[in-house]
């Protein structure tokens, strides 16, 4: 079997691993995986040491040799309930497709016992890569991932990146300042902003890139005009209603997810609102459907496929034992004006 | 490697085929997978002759024994482009995970050279099962996945069900009687119907439903109130411009998917007509969307992660050499009234 052979062919000699190298060279784990990873942020001086130490100890990379080749990645989702997921799926699976590489998706629901159960599975079938497209891995998780000792590159990292793993995401911090330059170009200056989770850094991004528009425009930020979401549809609905009942209440919201732009279009118009006629709403994300909503959404444009050929990229060069151009890659938002968006009404 | 010793651990014995199995037996090669896959609809006679010559040849199931277990399934797909994908994609999963077992996700795009290169790949990771979702394969591939004696499922079979595999499907019929039934029920009777394309038998379910909903109710069926579609948003929105351009347009229309009534309902909206007061719409799907719509949709649940469970079960069960229960299920479809229907304008 492919699985138990890997790492033991120097038969008897005992199994290294990267902790105890990491010991004797005196650097962090993390490091020795940058270097067994074929990673370039690594000092000459460092690299040479780990190197030799991984030689002296016959410490064998994972690598695809014939006959010892899953040809698997592993794709990991918190959830599978987003038309989101399905862009990054589309755009991952047809890079390894061509590879001859299977894609294996999964969910572990942010619950750990689903998380074991995943890492069991893929200890069992040795992918070649993994792709996590999760926000909150618990610490037993990353510290398990570590001890595999597999590729691993992180999309859209939400958190603060806890895991040693190249990452993916786009340009979330120009994204917002897009979508509300439009909107203060339409005319607009109260503008509402239903933002997502704060623990998530994608979150965080497009808050300060919307705040720094309107410091540009030289409109005051303020607190009273941002409420909180969580990306989901059901958090717009509420939120845009938590904004449309202030005293003051924005002429435009700019919801940082497609999903709460659909449902703050939904609240609106069970208030007889009219959108954009009485209210703008920009989106951020440029799912395939909302070319159809009612109306068609303007939104900021991610580029989830393109996230996920990339990241299938760069778990494919790291198994090959190839170097990667780059630990973080953004790839550009852009914004898409459709018609949920006019200038405000006279008055 | 487990690909390569799977068929052959007897030895310098030859291979025999199934298709040599069923010359000898005089029966069709599809009644020799049955017997192989253990299937019940082969009659005990033909059984006990199949089964004995698959001794006398020393014919090998692939089936799971330790050390020679892939613990993959393969989910195919035309293409990975609606959310559709994603819900049965979260079944299949769910089911497959739980049992330790990989789902590797493909996208054939309906063209040969992708079909073959994932025949390919599938049969370098010895997949334990695999579940098709897609409408049309090539007879070639046909004839190779039967060479792979492969247990198979296909899920909502578009044409006729050239392979000889079990099948789970929604009741698409029922489904199509009662979207029309309610928009009767509002007091509608010129009900345009969007079908989907021809060629797929679920679409032609759902029109035969929407004429026996008319017949019932003494409402004569208007081939003129029929148009085309092939599922996307767009057909939607074209073929429901076509219906309200007719010399007597429709005050209800059923899309046979949802994503036809987003189309439809943007197309309504730019001629300035009001859903449901100007005009009622049903979709088919109910796609998690279809609940932030403007406005929120009603439609004939289809249980899309239900169906993705049922082929996860069935496929996972034939790997394992167990019987299953029937080679054709239905899932029940389910009328959801939301708010995209109401009682036609009077006049």
């Amino acid at each position: 079997m492919a699985t138990e052979s890997r790492g033991t062919e120097g038969g008897a000699r005992p199994k290294v691993t990267i902790t105890a190298i990491a010991q004797e060279a005196g650097v962090s784990v993390p490091t020795v995986s940058r270097v067994v990873n074929g990673r370039s942020d690594v000092s000459p001086e460092t690299r040479a040491r780990v190197e030799d130490l991984l030689r002296v100890h016959g410490y064998r990379r994972r690598q695809r040799v014939p006959g010892d080749r899953a040809a698997l990645v592993d794709l990991v989702f918190n959830d599978l309930d987003s038309p989101w997921a399905v862009e990054i799926i589309r755009g991952v699976e047809e890079v390894a497709h061509q590879d001859g590489v299977g894609t294996v998706v999964s969910a572990i629901h942010g619950r750990a016992g689903s998380a074991r159960q995943w890492l069991k599975n893929l200890r069992a079938r040795a992918s070649d890569g993994v792709i996590l497209v999760t926000s909150v891995l618990e610490p037993v998780v990353h510290e398990e991932l570590r001890r595999l000792n597999v590729p691993i590159v992180v999309v859209d990292p939400a958190g603060s990146p806890a895991l040693d793993a190249p990452t993916v995401g786009a340009t979330n911090w120009a994204g917002g300042m897009a979508a509300t330059e439009h909107l203060l170009s339409l005319g607009h200056r109260r503008i509402g902003l239903i933002a997502g989770p704060p623990r998530l850094l994608c979150s965080r991004a497009r808050l300060d890139g919307h705040r720094a528009a309107l410091e540009a425009a030289g409109v005051p930020f303020d607190p009273a005009l941002v409420v909180q979401g969580d990306f989901y549809h059901e958090s717009g609905f509420h939120g845009c209603d938590q904004l449309m009942d202030a005293g003051s209440p924005p002429t435009a919201v700019f919801a940082s997810s497609d999903q709460m732009a659909l449902g703050a279009i939904e609240a609106l118009r069970r208030r007889g609102l009219r959108v954009p006629e009485d209210v703008s709403i920009v989106g951020f994300d440029d799912l395939p459907e909302v070319r159809w909503s009612a109306p068609p959404l303007t939104t900021v444009r991610q580029p989830l496929a393109d996230m996920g050929k990339l990241a299938a990229r760069t778990v494919l060069r790291q198994a090959r034992g190839e170097e990667i151009e780059s630990p973080r890659v953004e790839l550009a938002t852009q914004l898409v004006v459709r018609s949920s968006t006019a200038a405000p009404a006279a008055g």
